[in-house]
C-alpha cells in the first residue's frame, strides 16, 4: 500500500492506494475513523457490488452501515437527492461520530461528501472512489456540492475528508470511455506541474490503456500528489492557485455547453479544451508549437478529442467563455502554459485570438 | 460605536455596536465586504422595515440588493425555504463576491448563514440582529442551519461572518416576552464566566428592562465578548469548551421538549434550566446555596421563569435528559459551576438527584 498524505494542519488525511489489498480498507477506515460505530454507505445502482465489498469490511471492523443508493448520473447531483440521504442518516439515526463513505464516481462523491458536510455540522467523510476521474481528481480537494437548476455545483462546500481510500482494481470494470475520460485530468498535471510525469505518460501509454495494475497505481498517486501540492496551497480558492487546475476547462466548459452536458464526457472536453488553450499560449509567443504537438500526440494516443465538433459554432463557444466566471471584465482570461510543467494564469486575451484558434 | 473583535485567524471580523448611529450600517457593510456589488437581504415579515433601512444603507454604498422575506417563526427555519434561497440567490444572479445579509432573529440568521455556507461554496454573509437572543447568542459563533423533521438544527454548517452590525435602537420594537427571554442568555454568561457582569446586571435590572440605550449596548457588548471568548478558543466544537455554553440547556431542553415546543422560548426554558442545574451543583457541595438564590432573584426580577410547570412529568423530562447528546452511556453529564463565574463540565450524574432537584 502506497500512501500520499494531504497536509492541511487539523485537517490533514492520508490518500491509501493500492491494487493488491482489498482487505486493508477495514483498517484503513478504523484508523481514518477511530471511534465511528455506524456508518451511512452512499453509493450509485453501477457500483453496489463494490459498496456491499466496503460495508462488509467495515462490518468486521465494528462499523456498522446502512447503504443509500442512488440513480447512476449527474441527475443525482440535486437538492433532491441530498434531502433522502439526510433523511437516511436521520433514521440511522447518525450522531456526531457517523462515518459517511461514498463509494462511487463524482457524482456519489460530490453528494455524499455535500452530505457529510452539512449534517449535524460537518460528519467524518471516506471516499472510496471508483472512476479513474473520482481517485485523481474529485475525492481530492474536499469540494462537495449538488447542482442548481441554473448552474453546476452552485451549491456546496469544502469539507475535506477523514480519508481517501483507492482501490484500482475498482477501474475493471469501468466503461472504456470513462477510463479514457478521466486520463484527460492526468495529462493536464503533467502538463501544468511536472514534465517528468507528462513523459512518464508518453512512455507508457500502452501500459494504462492495457489498465496494467502497477502503471495505474503509480499514474493515480502521482495525480494525487500534485493535486494536493496546490490544494494544500490553496484549501478554499483564495489564493487563486488552485485555478491552475483550470487548465483546459475555459474551453471545455464552452463545448460542454454548446454541445450540451451529454455530448461529450467531462474529460474529452477538457482534453480538447487543452489543445486549445495550449494554441493560444503559441499564438501569444508563450511556448514552441512542440509543446502542443506533445499534448495532441499523448491525448490522440488515449483516444481523446483535440479539438471540438464543427458544429459548434464560434461565437456560441465564445460567449460562454465571457460569461464563465475564470474572466473578469469583458476581458478573457485563461490559465495557458509557459513550459511543459508550468502553467500561468493570464488576464485581458483578446477574443480576436481565441476566435482565430477556434476556427483552425 | 463599540466594536467587539473576533479573533479566529483568517476568518476573524468586527461586531459593531451603536445605539445612536444608524447611517454607520453602510460604512460597516463596505469595509466587511469591499469588493461586493450586489446583495440578498433575508429577513422576515416582522422585520420589513429594519431590512428596508439596510437595504438603503447598501445602496448608498453601490450595493444593489434584492430582499427575499421569510415568515416569521422556527418553521422558516426549513430545507424548503433553504431552497427558496438559492434560486433567489440563481436569480440575482449572485457570485463568490455576493453578500447575504440577514437581517432578524436567530431564525433568519440561521436561515440566511447556511444559505451562504453553502451557495458557490461560501459567500460574505453580515449579519444585523434584531432580537437580542439573535445579539447575544445566535449571531456570534458561526454556527449556521436548519431544522429536520427529526432534530432542530440537524443540517447545518460553521460559517463565520464577516461582520455583524449590532443597533439596539432595533430592540424597540421587540415584544417584552421576547426581550426578557434573551436575558436569560446574559445572565448565562455572567454565571459560567464573569461574577462582576453578574453583579452588574443585579445592579442595573431596572435600566435594563426599561432598555435604556447605554445600558443595552453595555450587557450586548459584554455578552458577544464572553462568547467570543469561548468561540475564540473552540471553533468548531472540537475541544469542548464550547460546551459551557450550554449550563442550564439540559434541563431546558426537557422543558422545551416536555411542555413542546411553543409552551416557552427558549429563554424562559434556559432561565429554569439554570436554576435547576444550579441546585444540582449545591446538592453535590459544588457551591453553596446563595449562587443559586442570586440567579433566582435576578432571573425573577427579569420576569423569567425559576422552575419548569408543576404538569410536566419528572420521568419524561429524566428520559429527554438521557437522550440529549451531551450525556454519555446512560449517565447524565451537566455543565454546573462551582462558583459564579465559573462552570465545569461533570460526567455521571446520578437520575436520582436530578429527580430530586426535579421534585422540589
Ligand atoms: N469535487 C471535485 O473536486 C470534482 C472534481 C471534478 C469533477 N467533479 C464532479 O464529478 C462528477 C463526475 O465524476 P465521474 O466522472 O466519476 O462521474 P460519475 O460518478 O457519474 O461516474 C461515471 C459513470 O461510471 C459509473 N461507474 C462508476 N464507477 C464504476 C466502476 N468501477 N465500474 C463501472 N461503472 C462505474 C457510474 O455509475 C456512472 O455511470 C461531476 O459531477 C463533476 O462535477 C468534482
Ligand atoms: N446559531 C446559533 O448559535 C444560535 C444560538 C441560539 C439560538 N439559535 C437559534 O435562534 C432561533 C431563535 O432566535 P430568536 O429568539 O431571535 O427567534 P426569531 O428569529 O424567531 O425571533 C423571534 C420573534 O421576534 C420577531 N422579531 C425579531 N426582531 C424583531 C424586532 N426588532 N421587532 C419586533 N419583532 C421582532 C420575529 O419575527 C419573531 O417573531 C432558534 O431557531 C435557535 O435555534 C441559534
Ligand atoms: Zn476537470
Ligand atoms: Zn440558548
Amino acid at each position: 500500500m502506497q500512501t500520499v498524505r494531504v497536509n492541511l494542519g487539523p485537517r490533514s488525511y492520508d490518500i491509501a492506494l493500492t491494487s493488491t489489498d482489498p482487505a486493508g480498507f477495514a483498517a484503513f477506515a478504523r484508523r481514518a475513523a477511530p471511534k465511528a460505530k455506524l456508518a451511512l454507505v452512499v453509493t450509485d445502482a453501477n457500483v453496489i457490488s463494490h459498496a456491499s465489498t466496503v460495508a462488509s469490511g467495515l462490518q468486521s471492523v465494528g462499523i456498522h452501515s446502512q447503504t443509500a443508493v442512488v440513480p447512476a448520473g449527474e441527475a443525482s447531483k440535486s437538492v433532491a437527492r441530498l434531502e433522502a440521504l439526510y433523511d437516511a442518516l436521520a433514521e440511522l439515526p447518525a450522531d456526531r461520530g457517523t462515518l459517511v463513505v461514498a463509494v462511487g464516481g463524482g457524482v456519489v462523491g460530490d453528494l455524499g461528501g455535500f452530505a457529510a458536510a452539512t449534517y449535524n455540522r460537518g460528519l467524518p467523510l471516506l471516499m472510496v472512489p471508483t472512476t479513474l476521474l473520482a481517485m485523481v481528481d474529485s475525492s481530492v480537494g474536499g469540494k462537495t456540492g449538488v447542482n442548481h437548476p441554473k448552474g453546476k455545483n452552485l451549491i456546496g462546500s469544502f469539507h475535506q475528508p477523514a480519508g481517501v481510500w483507492i482501490d484500482t482494481a475498482y477501474l475493471a470494470s469501468l466503461p472504456d470511455r470513462e477510463f479514457r475520460s478521466g486520463l484527460a485530468e492526468v495529462v493536464k498535471y503533467g502538463v501544468i506541474q511536472d514534465p517528468e510525469f507528462f513523459e512518464y505518460l508518453e512512455a507508457n501509454a500502452a501500459a494504462i490503456l492495457a489498465r496494467r495494475p502497477d502503471t495505474l497505481v503509480h499514474i493515480v498517486a502521482r495525480s494525487c500528489r500534485l493535486k494536493a501540492d496546490v490544494v494544500e496551497q490553496d484549501e478554499r480558492e483564495e489564493t487563486g492557485l488552485r485555478a491552475i487546475l483550470n487548465y483546459g476547462h475555459t474551453f471545455a466548459h464552452g463545448y460542454e455547453t454548446v454541445g450540451g452536458y451529454g455530448a461529450w464526457l467531462h474529460g474529452e472536453a477538457v482534453a480538447a479544451g487543452m489543445v486549445g488553450e495550449s494554441r493560444l499560449a503559441e499564438r501569444l509567443g508563450r511556448i514552441p508549437v512542440a509543446v502542443t504537438d506533445r499534448q495532441v500526440r499523448l491525448l490522440t494516443a488515449f483516444g481523446l478529442p483535440i479539438a471540438g465538433k464543427p458544429e459548434w459554432a464560434t461565437e456560441a463557444l465564445i460567449d460562454v467563455m465571457r460569461r464563465d466566471k475564470k474572466s473578469q471584465a469583458g476581458k478573457l482570461r485563461f490559465v495557458l502554459p509557459t513550459r511543459l510543467g508550468h502553467v500561468e494564469l493570464v488576464d485581458g486575451v483578446s477574443e480576436d485570438l481565441v476566435r482565430e484558434v477556434l476556427r483552425t
